[in-house]
């Protein structure tokens, strides 16, 4: 059986009007002897106003039991929307069902608000395609071993429709959002910034988490199961970027840099004089975690005389409760810290970089050029991060796309 | 265990506040050692809002993949008050969970729309009461053997409670609603109307069937299963009505008329010459009900020479449709037909009534000393109805009040 799985998200679903376009999009989309998978998300601002209504009473937000109450609650969103949808397409003439993740056979763990699938159980979808064309899923959830309603955190639709297409070896999983697709940077900053036709499922994932709309771990099950996506505009009749793996890209796209994600909003800590003992970095860290602080780049420099400088960054917002803590937790004194807040991060991606330090040197250079200071450097594989003052960014993200884009 | 169920209806549950104020009355009618079950509509006019939303798409109400759909739809509403009020229970401290229909073991037949509750799988319920207090059930919905989601129909939360009460051998069955409970006549009518303070199943039923606002298959199964139901203000501490077998009343409440319900908006037809024939009511009748008309008083007189007179009562808006109907499938012509509109039904119902032919003369007779014409009558074991104008359906339901009940 060959089968398509396409995902909508809330934005492309947010009236009567629009489910409609979308229908007909499906049943346009429809070709002889496939069959069609169509995930949802909730319609517009549906599951924000299900968050609100459902805070009101959310008391304990670690209480596992009002975790499980609020995924039943979520989930409500995606089955409104899969159940218009099955009625639309079936009003247009298209052979259609609709059915809640769970009912889907989308098993996942226990870990509410943000479960990961487990498995993907394909017997009733399978058994429906005899006589369906098209099953719309409700995206976003799945059930646990004990048969709760379980959600996959925000953007968790993308993830829904990933690993169907995964488990049912789909010749593709197309993902219509409102936007054109990936872009080699952010056109708010860069204006010129192109929209990447191919990309690869790492260099995405640097992208994601850099910046680009999408859920990470959507990316991470297409890459391990090397299923091949799209990421397109749901209201027009453009090609989008097409995600697969590294050896199906083309040779020279393959040399050289895909984009310049950049962030704002970045502040950086530097904690002076730490003492470099084992199980230091964890004893900081790990209270920072609990607190739902979300530490992005670390870098520790070389120890002297039986301590260490250890600088991370976070964002803006998280500063204050940071510095609160690791005064609370006798870490570090307040004259050992250093602070700076307002910075930004920019990078640049590709598989090109790989091996090649000869990127590194030409984004120096191209920084220093503008005249723009470093004050971190992180790497990985395909990418190189400088963190810089924000005020810098657009500078610096413009002349690096210059540089190795345009 | 010993069990009690509670049911809110839609309009005590209307806003984040009034969701609270119920929490609040459920915590404070928790009593030591004994269980509860809450079983909740969906929050004020939501299920319009679904059933608004859902009809955009409806093409043919027929279909029975559009009302699996449609099921699917609406049951998100009571999955919606059912976990925020779990939520709101756990707020103020009170070991609660919450459950759709169909994990609460609701089971059903495959009806859309208006599926039938076959069986209750209590296992999951009585296993959560091992460490709950409350748990609360989206109402007005189950499951089908095929595992699809089902719905009851209107007012089928009501339904959901009673059987759910049957099935665990609850105590009783409380219905908290936006009345102070069962009057003995429709106080915008009868202004010195009574609250019944007790009433048997077949009384109410009656009533049921006659205006009140209950789902007459809850009364059925509270019937045959003898579960004791009160129907009372969710805002009030009044006691409300109780319902419980005949046997149970008090003896001289017996001997009395419980209610004078009254309705409004009615149409008569009348056959004229019809051939008497076996079958030939049901070649009237059956294409009328397939239409959704709903018929109510039927009344054949003693047939002469092979032709009788046929009558029977309609909704006024159904008038038109019907006369259609009769004249298209060559039942009678037109000529043969008589019909009057804008009548009025007024009944006596009472357990007191049975076998006692003295009530039918009395009610007669006053309406008479009212000058008001019968244009019909019929009678049940406990009720006696009149087809009366929809002019004179005042004054004789106070003086109808005022002769049995006052």
């Amino acid at each position: 059986m060959k089968i398509i799985v396409q995902k909508y998200g809330g934005t492309s679903l947010s009236n009567e009007e629009k489910i409609l376009n979308v229908a007909k999009k499906i049943k346009a989309s429809l070709i002889e002897s496939y069959k069609l998978i169509v995930v949802v998300s909730a319609m517009g601002d549906s599951t924000d106003n299900l968050v609100k209504l459902g805070s009101e009473f959310l008391d304990d937000q670690s209480n596992l039991e009002n975790l499980r109450d609020f995924d039943q609650l979520l989930s409500t969103g995606e089955i409104v929307s899969a159940s218009l949808m099955s009625l639309a397409l079936r009003k247009i003439g298209v052979k259609s069902v609709s059915f809640s993740g769970s009912r889907a056979g989308i098993n996942t763990n226990s870990l509410h608000g943000s479960a990961r699938i487990s498995s993907v159980n394909t017997k009733l979808i399978i058994e429906q395609f005899e006589n369906k064309d098209v099953i719309i899923v409700a995206g976003f959830q799945g059930v646990s071993d004990s048969g709760e309603t379980t959600t996959l955190g925000r953007g968790g639709s993308d993830t829904s429709a990933v690993a169907l297409a995964a488990a049912l070896n789909a010749i593709r999983c197309e993902i219509y959002t409102d936007v054109d697709g990936i872009f080699s940077a952010d056109p708010r900053i860069v204006p010129n910034s192109k929209l990447i036709e191919n990309i690869s499922y790492e260099e995405m994932l640097e992208m994601a988490s850099l910046g680009a709309k999408m859920h990470p771990r959507s990316i991470e099950i297409a890459a391990i199961n090397e299923v091949t996506m799209t990421i397109q505009h749901s209201e027009k009749n453009t090609k989008g970027t097409i995600l697969k793996k590294e050896g199906e890209k083309n040779m020279e796209i393959r040399n050289a840099v895909t984009g310049i994600p950049t962030s704002k909003g970045v502040s950086k800590v530097t904690l002076n004089n730490v003492k470099d003992k084992p199980g230091i970095a964890s004893s900081i860290f790990e209270p920072l975690s609990a607190m739902g602080i979300n530490v992005d780049v670390i870098v520790q420099t070389a120890s002297s005389e039986g301590t260490t400088n250890l600088s991370f960054t976070l964002d803006d917002k998280d500063l204050k409760p940071c510095l609160d803590e690791l005064i609370k937790s006798k870490v570090s004194d307040r004259k050992n810290i250093q602070t700076q807040s307002s910075l930004g991060k920019v990078s640049i991606v590709g598989t090109g970089i790989q091996n090649q330090p000869g990127y590194a040197s030409r984004m120096f250079k191209v920084l220093a050029n503008q005249n723009i200071n470093i004050e971190m450097i992180t790497t990985s594989e395909i990418r190189i991060t400088c963190i810089i003052k924000e005020s810098d960014l657009e500078a610096a993200a413009q002349s690096l796309h210059e540089e190795f884009i345009d």
